[in-house]
């Protein structure tokens, strides 16, 4: 499929060209040199795109050196393995098949972070030892019933347990934790079953493999830890404090861009673009967040983490990240409606919606200096409260509006009184409601996004009563 | 760690039981019996956990039966392979290694879906040659090198192409369709050249692991399309028009909600709720999308879908319907807001809201039997022309919401007329815009939302040209 499409894209590429210089090639188009021509643009075609792949696996390893560091780590580790074979004491200690399972053992359970690998190591190794157990069971009951009945005793219980252990792939829990270690059951039981029908040396083999296993899982982790180790907790902390700093560009960024003036277009949005990309990086986290949470549980204390860290809360802090995400992608969509409120009504509610803006994300980025420096914030409540005063003020400027329609000529008492009243009611169905919708539906989803906030202020502070935060030194105080 | 857990809950349980005999329990309570009570609260504990693991369990079978049915495809998979072994035609002609080969294969091919088994079988089977090819290449060159440079050249060989296969695996093209043959390369690779070194029957071990792989990749594939199969493209196709019909069901609900007066509060909350429940379903559902379209163009044509099905288009429609269901979203938090508009100002809007809703649900509804039936509507040009004008319609009634606080007392030309311009005055002043956000930002979204669902009809509509849906036979018209 792949080359088939490499062959239309040769294919496209070559009309191209042949559009371009098409006076020179139309007098010599036989057959043969349009083939030639052909095979010539389909070879440069396929270069063109292999160097494009090598181009952005180069931008790949340049934007995230780890990766590099995690391919060099991976063959290090099967360097190792594989020269196990050339020394002749393990070699003839263990034999060819058990380095065999060293190496597929390196393959199959280095990870790139920490935490997947220790996950996949010990389910590896637990998997394989109750299987082992389990499998000794099954053939000694069915060595015993003799040969007639002991193909069906194995194939009946490896049908059952096969059957089961998938099954159990499916409840949410186990699949969350040992997912692998499932299926490392079931094929380590149907081998161990069958292969226990033919070769008596069983305990034996259970002791190479097992031991070979260790061997390989022991070399993995150690590596993975020791030589530039990329910790599952590590990331998904620093993955909630870059959210966060995301969402309050973003809010920043659109509350601004809104009351600007329209000045330069162009420019500013182009630079708006790029700050509005930061909370969709929120909208989509969430798979990446609950795979590092779950990776995160499986490792030891590192750095300012110790090994029981309540790794689940930052779920439900980048959940609560999320709610506010979707109100600023609503936002953002009514913002670019091409209803536009008039200056006038635009100025009136400017000062207190940036401040509501800028509030709320100095709350935000007080909770992403809580979480990177691990102490309680002393000054959290009092920027909530500025918060919450900021929408109170800009709820009085919303009940103040009316008043911006409510006649000008007031003071003007001197002219008729019927004229006034006309005048009056023409201003009052003259407010431009319509027009003011998206100033409103602004102001609205501002203070909407500024109640979502509490919602990660309450999550922040439950992740620091139950990571046990220090205070911060009162200095500021 | 689980067991831990089960430990302190077993505590936990136990404490209470004794709280609730404590009279019976203070006088005996001397170390023994308080060490066999906790036993045996502890064995009831755990044996209650099981129970109700089991009952989860189960509850997941009932629910969805094809998981129980894979997990029995599985097992026959395995038992018939297992039983390879016990023949001894098929035992002599491999041997014992090759029939290991086929029972892993099949563990680790055999998927939930047809494309996932099929995506995986292919992997694997590429992965295999490939790597054998290499290896082979690198066994010539290393023997020819003397018994020295043997390890060495083998050994960074292995380095080499174990780094950069596991890099290409960080790259998102590769790392969706081919992450699986990156791996099985690198196993394959390590094995082959490595055992290359002591085992002179090379191409003997190459051709039995290769046509074992083919025999147990074989097996997969056919059981999981034979025996009630899970297309990955009808699953994906599925999900879609569900979600339609939740997003349908969600705005319907949220918005009759809310014009709904405050009856039966429960009830009717209990009711929203599971409405509600719809659109969150959309949010979450990006990653099952990408990966079930993944999945599905490894599939042969089935049911109505041939084998290039665009189903790339059916992630821009989840995409498209996500931005729908942010602003349900953001809508649903400001109808909770306490600030309610008076009824007599939510009656105005009633109409034309409920009929925004109810034809942008009628679109949604009409896209999804488009894609049900898989045939060009003939009439949802109009059924988008009527959502425009409702919307056309609710801005109307935005725009005249102001006549509604212009002074009633219009007809009693016959009070004095100072009188009248204070009565005025006060109306306007009392304008309760505060109250009428909540009102003003349900019509601002909902007008967003039939603007995104516009995007929703481009996106099935660029599927109908992509898919050469037909078109419907024009009954209705």
């Amino acid at each position: 499929m792949a080359s088939e499409k490499e062959v239309s894209n040769g294919v496209e590429w070559r009309i191209k060209i042949a559009d371009g210089s098409s006076e020179r090639l139309v007098p010599e188009a036989n057959p043969a040199s349009r083939l030639l021509l052909g095979i010539k643009s389909f070879v440069i075609g396929l270069a063109l795109k292999a160097w494009k792949f090598l181009q952005k696996a180069w931008d790949l390893g340049v934007d995230d050196p780890r990766k590099v560091i995690h391919c060099l780590k991976v063959g290090t580790a099967l360097a190792v393995v594989s020269l196990f074979y050339y020394m002749r004491p393990l070699y003839e200690g263990f034999g060819k098949n058990a380095v065999m399972w060293a190496i597929m053992t390196v393959v199959v359970v280095f990870e790139n972070c920490v935490g997947a690998t220790v996950c996949k190591s010990l389910n590896r190794v637990c998997g394989t030892l109750l299987a082992g157990f389990f499998a000794l069971g099954v053939h000694s009951v069915a060595s015993q019933s003799g040969q007639r009945f002991e193909p069906i005793i194995v194939g009946a219980s490896v049908f059952l347990l096969a059957s089961a252990a998938t099954f159990s792939r499916f409840i949410p829990s186990v699949k969350a934790r040992f997912d692998y270690g499932a299926m490392i059951f079931i094929l380590t039981f149907s081998l161990v079953s069958v292969s226990g029908y033919r070769v008596d040396k069983l305990f034996e083999m259970a002791h190479h493999r097992i031991s070979t296993i260790i061997i390989g899982t022991s070399l993995c982790i150690i590596i993975s830890m020791l030589i530039c180790p990329i910790w599952a907790g590590q990331e998904l902390y620093t993955l909630t404090t870059r959210n966060m700093d995301k969402l309050t560009t973003s809010l920043d960024g659109c509350v601004e861009e809104y009351f600007k003036d329209s000045g330069s277009v162009v420019e500013s949005n182009k630079k708006c673009h790029k700050k509005l990309q930061g909370y969709k990086c929120v909208l989509i986290s969430k798979a990446a967040e609950e795979s590092m949470a779950n990776f995160a549980r499986w490792e030891p204390g590192h750095g300012p983490f110790n090994f029981r860290h309540p790794w689940q809360q930052y779920l439900k802090i980048g959940s609560s990240m999320r709610s506010c995400a979707y109100c600023l992608e609503a936002l953002n969509g009514c913002i670019n409606s091409e209803n536009q409120a008039p200056e006038y009504i635009k100025r009136h509610l400017n000062n207190s919606s940036l401040k509501v803006s800028s509030n709320s994300s100095s709350v935000i980025k007080e909770l992403a200096i809580t979480i990177k420096t691990m102490k309680k914030s002393s000054n959290i409540h009092s920027l909530v409260g500025e918060m919450n005063s900021a929408v109170q003020e800009l709820q009085n400027d919303l009940k103040s509006l009316p008043k911006l329609f409510s006649p000008p000529s007031m003071p003007e008492a001197d002219t008729p009184e019927n004229k006034k009243i006309e005048s009056i009611s023409r201003t009052m169905v003259k407010m431009p409601l319509m027009e003011i919708v998206p100033l409103l539906t602004l102001a609205s989803l501002l203070i909407e996004i500024a109640t979502r906030i509490s919602g990660i202020v309450d999550a922040v502070e439950e992740l620091e009563n139950l990571a046990e935060f220090k205070h911060a030194s009162n200095d500021k105080c």
